[in-house]
């Protein structure tokens, strides 16, 4: 006989039936299973069948929101000066091809009178995160204890940093696991380990960049649209007040894709260059975060002051300040920032590029962001696994436009790789 | 953007995420998931997900036999004299309160002329397994070398012993697994795990006693009919002549309840003194396998041969020898044997024994044969955990047949039990 689960009045075989069969959690139980998380009492085994037994079933918004408010306080909850009350913002993407949204967005939202205390992660990315794209500049660091995080608010206004140990413990746990066990994709998961981490950033306001199409995770609108909801259900829960856009997402955003390229291009937009698909994400985002936090009085007027920060250099000046108090020499900082810059006397270039060129005369109806890259996935811009080293140079530039003709022979895209030593196949 | 399982090509996350999808599994696919439980290559938080999504989504005929296969070929598969050929048979209980069956059971196969290396469990059940049944006896060892159990059987024809180290490796992760992540009742998981270890056994036929009931895993017909078809299926696919009896378990069965009090009426109906609904599971099962294995003509030959044995002290002569060659003294194991009996000069009594009397006049329509284990489970009688002692003291003696009248005051059920030093609760 085989009922001893029940006999024995162990609670975490309970929870993970209950879950099993469908069932709802009570706060006290989700809290109870993300202690064990958290201090490792529960079995890895355990945490593997919860997972998947969530992702088979699901949660209601009240499991989500216990789920997500028991992540966040596994950890260190950031608090800020009530000086800056009402005005601590930060945006989160679930990521695309090309996405260097982060990289203009927090210094334009600070030039605006924001504190954007950007925590950033790696992710496994075809071709890097945030802070993968920052690494590219010479003596930028991601990791900042809390105190200088405070500091450099202080001073400039944002900051992008990475994950310190003490903010949402159970996530990088969970995480990880959720990774092995293919139990990445499930609505309350993600809005548990996205949330709890926004949460513990101690933000007033937050907007979602929900993205979909071919080069998303979500691939149509309805299911983006299901996350967004869930998201902004959570996190307005939690005392934030959460908006998400939704974005198509099948070319790459701008022209240039991978680490170091796209810090080019992030500084192009800094410096109102462009590219327009960029900067209108870039206004559209920040002006919803000051529409909502009350520091515009309207979502056009929010994305006016946006525009208006990236014309007169002041989003620049304030990312060249952060670049600055992260660890980047005043030189390198100013030069990257100057408007003539030859950002590759600061950026490694790739060894070789290579161009890629239309087989025949047509036009360009299509640009498929994934397979772009997971060419450059390949070519090592981004990771498999956590803590692999990746090469910040290689990258590819987008050389044509949807709707333009082509003629056979002329390049459309132009990869930037280094090969391995002793290496010798060609593309 | 979070595609990396599906880019790193890592194996088993893909394994995860197909039968997630309530996809099928192919053997080698099967093959690999094992391999992996079996070398600890695969994740326990891998193992967790694929017990919980095999449990949500099922698996076909084909998975469950590669399933079954595979964990068979993860350790040593026992092989026996060709002299034996179509005599080695065993039966497998999914387990009931008071099930005693396979004591006088494997003697009175090994005394109709069969070969029984029956390999059982402790399990978790209320009141013990047959191992901690037998353990009450003073000297008898279940563990015993595979040189040792060849002789047994050579000599006496019958052995029950514990399941050793080389013997499917992968359910025991499997299975310990199974129980922390409340995946036990799986129909895949339950017929890989029995017929695994029955196949390892080199059997030539398999009775399988599929109890339904109140009291047992399954409450109802359809679902024990469903566990028995797979596992007959599966039986014969391996190669083993495989048979199946649906058998109600609501009252416990026999009169007596816990390890030393089963021991005892196990004795008694080696004796040819029944308890009449033990003695006719013994005959039937064992009557079904002679019938299978083709060393009786039918069924109801088969049955003639049991009862024929068991009660001309043939079957009780091979229980003797069994005794002894697992290690009881010959004194001990002949006096358990003779006749005149008092079972207690060689297996210790409880200390106390308390009658529960009827609060009024009526008549038994019922006895629940689970609610009395769980009271035996309390008093020490069963384990909560693996490696847990148990007190093979703790029973119970039903003292009223169904449909007897009884007067207010009238003693029911006298339960054996002792108290921990300095405790002082009454029943």
């Amino acid at each position: 006989m085989s009922c001893s689960e029940k006999v024995c009045g162990a609670s975490f075989p309970e929870l993970i039936r209950c879950k099993r069969d469908g069932g709802q959690l009570s706060k006290q139980e989700i809290r109870s299973f993300v202690h064990g998380v958290r201090s490792g009492s529960i079995q890895e085994g355990q945490i593997g069948a919860m997972l998947m037994a969530i992702w088979q079933k699901g949660m209601v918004a009240e499991e989500t929101m216990a789920l997500t408010q028991e992540m966040m306080l596994s950890g260190e909850v950031l608090q800020w000066s009530k000086a800056w009350e009402g005005r601590v913002v930060d945006k989160h993407s679930t990521g695309g091809v090309g996405d260097k949204v982060s990289l203009p967005l927090a210094p334009a939202l600070a030039a605006c009178g924001c504190k954007v205390p950007m925590i950033s992660g790696r992710g496994l990315a075809h071709t890097g995160g945030t802070l993968d794209k920052l690494e590219s500049i010479p003596g930028f660091t991601v990791l900042q204890p809390v105190e200088k995080v405070h500091q450099i608010l202080e001073d400039v206004g944002c900051c992008i940093v990475g994950q310190t140990e003490t903010l949402v413990p159970a996530d990088r746990v969970m995480y990880a696991m959720r990774d092995a066990t293919s139990t990445v994709d499930s609505l309350p998961l993600i809005t548990g380990s996205i949330l709890s981490k926004k949460g513990a950033e101690g933000l007033d306001a937050l907007v979602l960049d929900v993205k979909f199409g071919k080069a998303a995770l979500y691939k149509d609108l309805h299911s983006a649209r299901s996350l967004a909801q869930s998201m902004v259900t959570v996190g307005n829960s939690m005392g934030i007040r959460t908006g998400a856009v939704l974005s198509r997402m099948d070319a790459p955003i701008g022209r240039l894709v991978g680490n170091t390229l796209e810090v080019c291009e992030a500084l192009e937009c800094l410096k109102g260059r462009g590219p327009d698909d960029l900067q209108e994400l870039v206004t559209s985002l920040g002006g919803y975060l000051l529409w909502m936090s009350g520091q515009a009085a309207s979502l056009e007027k929010g994305q006016k002051a946006l525009t208006e920060v990236l014309r007169n250099g002041a989003a620049l000046q304030k990312f060249e300040a952060m670049l600055q108090a992260q660890g980047v020499s005043a030189d390198i900082a100013r030069s990257l920032c100057s408007a003539q810059c030859d950002y590759f006397l600061h950026l490694r270039p790739a060894e070789h590029k290579t161009e890629l060129t239309a087989q025949s005369d047509g036009t360009v109806i299509d640009i498929d962001g994934m397979v772009v890259a997971q060419v450059l996935h390949k070519l090592g811009a981004g990771r498999t696994k956590a803590g692999e080293n990746i090469n910040h140079s290689v990258g590819a530039e987008v050389l044509v436009n949807l709707g333009q003709k082509v003629k056979k022979g002329e390049p459309w895209l132009r990869i930037h790789y280094d090969w391995p030593a002793g290496c010798t196949a060609t593309l």
